[in-house]
């Protein structure tokens, strides 16, 4: 495998999910400390006022722009894809990162309905939806891209290890079934936008000590993203409709 | 492999979902035709008015008994295991069969946030709170039985090769996800449930030419289900938490 770091960072417009805590804010400011770091980067949260580190680095970047979205809320997604598209003078976008998700670790015994369809509609739906809404400026992306160009147009989805049916030992029924469901969308994604030039994997950030994640994680998160963003920065068409782990390893399905 | 036919059918009590036609209705039939029918077969579906051929195996069978159900009234659940409880006088249920399931084909164009989550509901969410409804009949079952019987009690939902994300061509999202999203169900419940003695694997029954898969199919519902029949008289515990088509091949999730 070429070492990455020998290869400039591809990816001049990115937007991405869920960035007031933990992976989403830690890509955030990694992606500002790239040597060459993205011309946009649109970075959004549920509430900008609970996110006050976030804010902070808005405030010392003019590449950060910073947009509330709540991804249950699937009929707010072309008004935030009109913004980015005004912000992009008719650029596209290059990488779509869906970043924002739920934890719901439902036993058998505690599982609802209620609490399946929620998490699929955060987890499963919302970035589909998402992904569909900006399928114009990731196609825009991909047109504008010359032949000599190696990078591509990417959808790389935050799934998890935990969404491997092969690897599956039991239980997390909500978080599990939604996240293996998430690594199906990415497949039907990869398959059905290929001609167009736009790419779609699935990325397992490891076990990251994070809110989400807990603190028996073996991972800090600078550590998880600094490994995601080689694995990122490295895709390429022989990578498209994959499921690899923060290494860059395969994983089962 | 085994002759099956050598082997007596093992599931004496079956309760399944989806028999008003189809893949649902020839289960009944079959099972009715079986030299040694089922002491206790129940067939649900959601309206006996519109059940005819339903209703007239019935009326030839003490064995065959006939509920409503729709699997989107999760609700109405424990109302109906209390049914076949009593029915059941004591012994518990040896296979239940999630047969019923709709079809939605949309593309990514044609995709919505709503068609996700209401197919997501009936072929996901409602196989496995009907399981979980189930639970203490399965467990009943699973404990009467004595160690010399090689049978065991088992979950069968019934699942599709479009759930393959290894073999996932595109398109069709809110059906490839919602039964990828069955595997996984169907691996969580055969993790958490083998120390119960209750196994679950998800079945691909071919492509059948039903008013569901169309009329391009490449099997009569007489021979899936007749070959559907093999695989689950033949179920081991070497075959838990597997997803294997109609002539029992193991497949890739």
């Amino acid at each position: 495998m070429a070492a990455v770091s020998s290869r400039p960072w591809p990816f001049k417009t990115i937007f991405i999910t869920g960035c007031n805590r933990g992976i989403g804010l830690e890509f955030v400011k990694q992606f500002l400390s790239l040597s060459n770091p993205p011309e946009h980067i649109f970075a959004t949260c549920r509430s900008l006022e609970r996110a006050s580190e976030l804010k902070s680095l808005s405030e010392g970047s003019s590449n950060l722009h910073l947009l509330e979205l709540d991804v249950n809320e699937i009929e707010t997604f072309n008004q935030v894809v009109s913004e980015v598209d005004r912000k992009l003078e008719g650029r596209g976008l290059d990488l779509l990162l869906n970043n924002a998700g739920i934890v719901d670790r439902s036993t058998l015994d505690q599982v609802t309905a209620e609490g399946m369809m929620n998490v699929y509609k955060t987890n499963t739906v919302a970035p589909l939806m998402l992904t569909k809404a900006f399928l114009p400026l990731l196609r825009r992306a991909a047109s504008q891209r010359n032949n000599e160009d190696s990078a591509k147009t990417f959808i790389v989805n935050i799934s998890t290890i935990l969404a491997s049916i092969a690897e599956n030992t039991g239980t997390m029924y909500p978080y599990r079934t939604s996240k293996a469901a998430l690594n199906m969308v990415t497949k039907s994604l990869s398959a059905d936008l290929t001609s167009d030039g736009v790419m779609a994997v699935a990325l397992h950030p490891g076990w990251v000590k994070t809110d989400m994640g807990g603190q028996g994680g073996n991972l800090t998160v600078k550590e998880s993203v600094e490994a995601l963003l080689t694995v990122i920065g490295s895709l390429d068409e022989s990578k498209n409709g994959g499921f690899f782990d923060f290494s860059g390893k395969a994983l089962p399905w």
